[in-house]
């Protein structure tokens, strides 16, 4: 494809990446997010039309202008003369930040200086978007009209264990199960368990299985998934430290020892057959590093395996 | 008085130390807690009989049976015939934590091998009594009909500038006040606000005025002391990077650098001038040694100034 002329300040094709994120993390709803292992990439070049390319996970969903990547590149560019390229290994409507880690990395692919606050915008996951942007484990909170996002102490000790059913669940539907008003008591609730879960994130010694006890989503959506909590259960049982939905699910996290990963993965395993739900069981890593930006032009930019 | 025979695990005078402590902190309602060095000292010894001094700020507010230290001494020893005496430099009924403290120091001294757990369940104020008996910044959470306390990163750097008005507010009322329900987006508003805090207590590099919003109990509060926003405005003005009440109030906190701790406390002193409201300011630092046991027969156990 022959360069052609770009808008200011946006003169060379970039690629960024940014990892997966499981948010709320049990009582940290609209809160705590932790980016994990799994990647999306963005490549975005000037072209003499828009032009759409998916590979990996949600690859073909809507290779077209309305492709969140295709909106966030265009809105930042101000051109819609754009070659986007999106490889992903997230898996899309599961609870596991696909689409905030697609706009964070589409937003710096396109060139803006703060992809965090137009993935917030446009996506609506400033949580998710947070921990895609900062890497670890990060809180965000709406701060004059912008996204403050703070990073969190993580024992990287942890590793993450994610059941993924082969169903999809959106975010939109799961948040029209939650009720307007909650006693008060459920708010001071949670308040106390995302202390110990703070706590016990930053020393996975402190880490009880009460710090992801929740009063203020999960129980309301688990008629929309009501295998839930028996595949949590079987993952505690099973020797996770600590088990909880992963943003609005329907994928499920055990938070366990790294050297327990594979013994509480197997247990998964088994939970996910007996329960009848398709689907697979991941072990994620938190991601340190957040968003990664380069010249597309770089060599060797990442081993990336959208498979 | 002459040593009478003392009940089984119990043959010794024993004096305890707690510190003061400022609950709440804005959004970390009934959650968080920083225990303050202001202290609360008991002396527990075998008597013939009941005998109960006190000392310092409260004096002779019940000098009986009913008096607090009384009734948690008693139920940890088995036994009334005790001298108990207490001296204390916590206001009493401000919210500086004053009953949790004599409930912790009290059932220390008497031989309790868990202090936390007698005071919360003998004075109900759990995040007070965590503070008092860990010391620093602290989490706490009811778990399994126990209290779980972790303590939390504190940045040393910071100082607590405290104006403590001589009107007292008790925590029942104060609680009356709140409603039973609240929208679930104050909720969460909260949990983003102390997740703020969190991260702004352990490093004041990042401690901005928005982590210690609150809209859980706050607002709903400033009735029973109206003057509280004007005060907490003019500390903000006058340099504390975020100002709070201080656990049900109506002591207020201005959470500053200790090197602007004369500056905000001079701010704190002309507001509380111009409200009209009787009071004094003081600057308080963290405690981060909590509870203090020791024999009541040893040499220098405290330099403690009652007044």
């Amino acid at each position: 494809m022959p360069p052609v002329a770009a808008p200011d300040g946006y003169r060379v094709g970039v690629r960024a990446r940014a990892p997966a994120s499981a948010a709320n993390l049990g009582p940290g709803f609209d809160t705590l997010a932790i980016a994990l292992d799994r990647y999306i990439e963005v490549e975005v070049e000037p072209a003499d039309r828009l032009d759409v390319r998916t590979e990996g996970e949600g690859a073909g969903l809507s290779d077209d202008p309305s492709h969140l990547a295709a909106r966030v590149a265009i809105q930042v560019a101000g051109t819609d003369r754009l070659s986007i390229t999106v490889r992903s290994q997230i898996p899309v409507a599961r609870g596991l930040g696909s689409s905030a880690a697609l706009a964070v990395a589409a937003a710096a692919a396109a060139g803006s200086d703060d992809p965090l606050g137009v993935a917030a915008q446009m996506d609506g996951h400033p949580d998710n978007a947070a921990a895609s942007t900062v890497g670890g484990l990060v809180a965000a909170a709406r701060v004059r009209g912008g996204i403050q996002a703070v990073r969190l102490p993580l024992d990287v000790s942890l590793a993450f264990v994610v059941i993924v059913p082969d169903v999809t669940l959106s975010t939109a539907r799961a948040r029209q199960a939650l009720p307007t008003d909650v006693p008060r008591e459920s708010a001071a609730f949670n308040l106390s368990r995302m202390a110990l879960l703070i706590a016990g994130l930053a020393d996975s010694r402190l880490l009880i299985s009460e710090a992801t006890e929740d009063r203020l989503h999960q129980d309301y959506r688990s008629p929309l998934f009501p295998a839930a909590p028996m595949l949590l259960a079987g993952m505690a049982a099973g020797g996770a430290q600590a088990v909880c939905w992963s943003g609005a699910g329907p994928s499920l996290l055990g938070i366990c020892q790294g050297a327990d990963a594979h013994t509480v993965r197997a247990a998964a395993e088994v939970a996910l057959a007996e329960s009848g739900v398709p689907g697979q069981v991941m072990i994620m890593h938190p991601d340190l590093h957040g968003l990664v930006v380069d010249r597309a032009d770089s060599d060797a930019f990442f081993d990336f395996d959208a498979g």
